[in-house]
């Protein structure tokens, strides 16, 4: 595809380009495109259909949106600016040069301005960062007839009038209407009978996050967005959702994996970003794993009596560690889908405190097996390492399963209690039992 | 919300419990019924509107569909099964036990009986799976109005008209049109001149995850399944993906936690199973982790002369692990993303070994001015200790990049390479690297 493009605007059959992408979805074209170099985009970019290109536009990477802008004429930016849609041109402003964003500013009209303005004064993870304007509103009064009309007369391209707003004098919110409801409706129906009046809506203020959870539950395409004043002011879509759920998790993710979370891609994120984000966890978790080392100096005599005990430290502090971020996970991802609140502690660590002891007595009986059977260690040793290893198991499920909920009650984020601050803590108790044992089962 | 209803059921108002509850979303009619006692809640169950009540079956917990069932007469079951969408009551039937699935097939007429035992056949992961029958389909010879009749006709109460689709006599897909497309259209347009016939599809036996990543790419509501013979059988609705989204993620988090990984929500889970999920993997990691003991007793000659060597040991395999989890949680949620392919191996390479060297460079200089200085530890044991450390963080890295994309070479799912399997690699090497380092350094 990408040479047949390529061949074609060498032979400058400009006409065949522009036939053959127009009957492509927009988000193939912008692939595309990204393919190309510099030059050969702007001339491909440029034969598109202005309704084509806006939204073609809104689906390439930022890099390739400035050198766009950057090439474009004042009268082709106020033409792009007409077909987009507001959130879209939002979305792409917020990653733009500050001369960039004058130059598409210095073309918009007055009240487009306004409201870019506006909307770039939400909060980074809020509804109203979100949200678009591009609505249709309807009023109560209005005969199914009436509104469908209405619906045409106002609608058109609208992406988003599957579900209709019923507000009043006020622009309060009264009501949501789908469309199916209209047109299954007979005409002269009035739309107060047909609208529900059982709205989930957000606030411009609200976390995304909320916006997010509520589309889950209730299985919404659309949510109406209001202001202080209840006044409705935008909604948000299905498919702009699915991008912050996505998003959401993989900050989870990175934060798991003790990293400060970022919503760049890895491959477009520059080393020294990369490593700024990596540093500071892993020297915190480093000092706090030298505690453990602390310990370790602290009975270097039991070491020096039985060194074969210091081989299987790294079991005991892996087992441990692996443990407890099993259960951390799980609690840490019931607690983000809603499904472990703070009031189900106790039954939390009642179901590790049980899952650990079949776990524990599994692994310890099969570990004393190996040792004492098969490396033939010294009994007292092999009953050392193997009591050890059972209480390490259930100490760390018992851990991972409470560190989240504690975090979450000190409204801390419970994705970084997960694995290396948990480890850290269980490696500590895991010598500290390893030692006691060993003193006490071996005599040192 | 529950005691009012409660009260109202002790004084027998059954009127005013059915007028407020269909006032409220089914969602949340859903989860009040999920706090009555079993008897209340049947009482309720049974006062609301057929079509409501079918809803809101599809909302509760699996136990309390099945305690329904169970108590509901033949006549009741049958009246519910005509108002469910069928993809609900295969996703019902699913989680049920076998007396309950026969009473439900023996109250479906044939053709529904028939569809239903061809979905149950669907692969779980499948996009037949999570499909819906319920759709409109046109020809493309109607015009905008014969079909807004059409739809008016069969559409009643389909949640999904949304979108339409063409089809010809063999049923094959042609097109699709947004119901909003036809109703800015005039009324004499050719659905042929307004609909898209370049249709993003899967087949039945795709997996729904490709079906995830194709509706998060091109921003869809709903999406035609085909059979092998091309012909439409069915759409999958935006809704049901993003479950899917949110079950991948927590698939995805349970493998890289080393489970094996359940859709069932965690406080529902029995002990028995999650000691069983949990167990396999942690088996498998302490005897990989027993590995690195076999390395500290080959070199028990090393420790024996210096044991405060055995005392950095926890803190240098600790950091490694953590170094090598950042690296490949980031490449694994890269390559879940789509953001990072097979082809990026050396970009990535060449990425993580410049962070690890800007990473391994810091915590080794600041390990070293803590442990010479501060802890006064001998000079060359501190070298010892900081080199291996700056080593450490760069094998780590290196291999928590290269591991989850060469697990996707072999089609092995990158999840699972994630940070048990790389710490224990990581622990190896650097033990390895610690006692070469401690030999030629401190000449033992």
């Amino acid at each position: 595809m990408k040479k047949e493009i390529i061949n074609l605007i060498e032979q400058r059959k400009y006409a065949e380009i522009k036939n053959q992408l127009i009957e492509m979805n927009v988000v193939d074209v912008a692939q595309l495109i990204e393919e190309l170099d510099k030059q050969n985009m702007l001339i491909v970019f440029r034969l598109l259909p202005k309704d084509f290109s806006a939204e073609v536009f809104s689906y390439v990477s930022t890099d390739l949106q400035r050198d766009i802008v950057e090439s474009m004429s004042d009268a082709e930016i106020k033409s792009i600016l007409d077909q987009m849609f507001l959130d879209d041109t939002v979305d792409f402003l917020e990653e733009m040069p500050s001369n960039v964003v004058k130059k598409v500013l210095k073309n918009a009209n007055e009240s487009t301005r306004k409201l870019i303005n506006q909307f770039l004064n939400y909060p980074e993870d809020s509804a109203g960062s979100i949200m678009t304007i591009e609505f249709v509103d309807l009023k109560k009064e209005m005969t199914a007839e009436q509104a469908i009309r209405h619906i045409k007369e106002t609608g058109v391209d609208k992406e988003t009038i599957d579900t209709c707003y019923v507000i009043d004098k006020e622009r309060r919110l009264e009501g949501a209407v789908f469309i199916r409801k209209l047109i299954l409706s007979k005409d002269s129906i009035i739309v107060k009978d047909i609208m529900d009046t059982n709205i989930i809506y957000v606030s411009t203020n609200d976390d995304r996050e909320k916006a997010a959870s509520l589309f889950k539950k209730y299985d919404l395409l659309s949510m109406p967005v209001v202001d202080n004043e209840d006044r409705l002011v935008g909604i948000v879509t299905v498919d702009d959702i699915i991008d912050v759920i996505s998003q959401e998790n993989t900050e989870d993710l990175q934060k798991m994996a003790a990293m400060v979370p970022t919503g760049e891609e890895y491959l477009k994120t520059s080393t020294l970003t990369l490593a700024k984000h990596r540093i500071p966890w892993l020297l915190i978790l480093m000092i706090s794993a030298s505690l453990t080392g602390g310990i370790i100096r602290k009975f270097d005599n039991v070491l020096q009596s039985t060194v074969l005990l210091a081989s299987f430290i790294p079991m005991l502090m892996d087992t441990g560690g692996n443990s407890g971020t099993q259960s951390s996970t799980l609690v840490i991802r019931g607690m983000a889908l809603g499904e472990i609140g703070l009031k189900d502690v106790f039954k939390v660590l009642w179901k590790e405190f049980r899952v650990s002891c079949i776990a524990g007595l599994v692994l310890s009986s099969l570990s004393f097996l190996r040792i004492y059977f098969l490396e033939k260690v010294d009994l007292l040793i092999a009953l050392t390492v193997c009591t050890t290893l059972f209480f390490v198991v259930i100490i760390a499920k018992l851990l991972g399963g409470l560190l989240p909920i504690v975090a979450k009650t000190f409204k801390a984020d419970p994705a970084i209690m997960a694995s290396p601050l948990i480890t850290t803590i269980v490696d500590t108790a895991a010598l500290l039992i390893y030692f006691a044992m060993a003193t006490w089962l071996l005599n040192i």
